[in-house]
């Protein structure tokens, strides 16, 4: 069988808009699966996935607590990485119950000396005024950036360099187990010159760790699902039109609209680049035929 | 090699009386991870571990936030195997570089007819007073019970039957892969009529789920590390003693301290009954010599 990486997106397990109950992320969940088991039905599957809304919740609850007792960023993702494990892992084996599946706690070694630490982009936690902005900033020295109705904490998106976890993953999938892992891009760690591994209060793009792991397990198709048919010319636009087919000659014609299909867009090429493999991004409900490229957006080396 | 199931207590990370800070929790992991390293030089090791503690400390976080928004137990349950499984992951990794480590989510199956949902025990959460506890228990159907500083909700403790995750743990063990799962017992779950896998607001005894891990497993010794050398005759009294080897006919005679050691103890005799291998209890700190059977108390068939 070929084997294909998935990740899903942060918003497979909770919609824009949807109150963020377990009910819904449970549905969700079951939902996503029942999509995803139609793949792994004909194709070894890695099911990577987002943890935004999640672990933004989880943040919320840590700025109730008092500052000395509040867990960091590393310490809720691998959290969220248990959570969303559960649910999806749950979701896979009510949908295909003759199947294996594991869900892998996954850390992700970042340089400590990445460019990314000097300007850090991503915004994780709650919004919060702007004088507890500056008092926070001083106090924990935290970077905290404006955004429209209020500042958050603002952190490092450092470039994935491997998975601690890797031969664990393949050895699973070699032998026909579906494995869940790289949640949230995975935890971010570094090792030290002891030896010791520690983690780092950074978000890793969770695509850019699927592309990673798709190209160390030589995957033959890395396949990035989320809430839209996949890339647009003139996205928004009256005449907006779904690009079928990318390789890197033609993506310089493409304007791409801003927000995370950017980072998919990398991800897809450096993929296909590397290995010459395809890779799609697509809809959630076509997996399949985002799968067998007959929807989406399809990526090829040329 | 042999194989060998460890199980680390709840306090092996946040021991009685320390601040429930990360810094703590992580120093005691790498500690913890440093003795299991002796033992995982000359065995195959599968690491399980309590969440105590950490469930504890969530679900403070959970009683912060809107009754409607809180996370049900199993989903807590999910978060600590994540969030442990990250610290001991890197201890393990710290302190065997060259050692494949890998942290799973645990599923438990039980019986959603255990005689356990009859009279609920294990108490968890936060402290409420005698009226919050009657209202809580009218509008949640949660049953609470009284302790010496006040209320806590009580969940049942049935029995583990199965390990969802078995064939993924034996095949990472069979491969040299030190397994770190089942933590907290694991989460229960139960199958439904149609397939679906449901979580269950349950709490599983972590050293029976070690227990029926280790038969499942064909381990060759199931080791409970605690804080205390081992069972003692008459604790606490003057002439206490360790006791260093127990059989079920010599069990007859020992006065067990009330606590956790009767759950310990059970789970020993249940994995030398069914598979003839060695069981012991003993100190975290003299892992490899409890291991090698020269310290703690030694459970045998006969």
């Amino acid at each position: 069988m070929t084997l294909v990486v998935v990740a899903l997106g942060g918003n497979a397990l909770l919609r824009r808009g949807e109150p963020p109950t377990l009910e819904v992320q449970e549905s969700n969940a079951f939902a996503a699966c029942a999509a995803l088991a139609r793949v792994g039905a004909s194709h070894d599957l890695v099911v990577t996935h987002g943890n935004g809304p999640q672990v933004g919740l989880l943040a919320l609850r840590e700025a109730l607590v008092g500052e000395g007792d509040r867990a960091p960023l590393d310490l809720l993702g691998a959290e969220t990485e248990g959570m969303i494990g559960y649910l999806l892992e749950r979701g896979m084996r009510s949908a295909m119950p003759d199947r294996a599946v594991a869900a892998l706690l996954t850390q992700v070694l970042i340089d400590p000396d990445d460019p990314a630490f000097g300007s850090p982009t991503k915004p994780i936690g709650p919004l919060v005024s702007g004088d507890e902005a500056r008092r926070i900033a001083r106090e924990r020295g935290w970077s905290m950036a404006e955004e429209r109705d209020g500042w958050r904490r603002v952190v490092a998106s450092p470039v994935p360099q491997g998975i601690l976890e890797l031969e664990a993953v393949r050895l699973l999938v070699d032998h026909g187990v579906v494995a869940i892992c790289a949640g949230g891009g995975g935890v971010p760690v570094v090792v030290r010159s002891d030896g010791r591994v520690c983690g780092v209060e950074a978000v890793v793009d969770k695509d850019a760790t699927a592309a990673l792991l798709a190209r160390q397990l030589q995957a033959d198709a890395l396949v990035l699902l989320t809430d839209v048919d996949g890339v647009y010319r003139d996205f928004g636009e009256p005449d907006e039109q779904l690009v079928t087919d990318v390789t890197p000659e033609t993506l310089a014609g493409l304007d791409l609209p801003a927000g995370s299909m950017g980072p998919k867009v990398r991800a897809c090429l450096d993929f296909v680049s590397a290995t010459g493999g395809r890779a799609a991004i697509g809809s959630l409900d076509a997996a399949p035929d985002v799968v067998a490229g007959t929807a989406g957006t399809q990526f090829r080396r040329s």
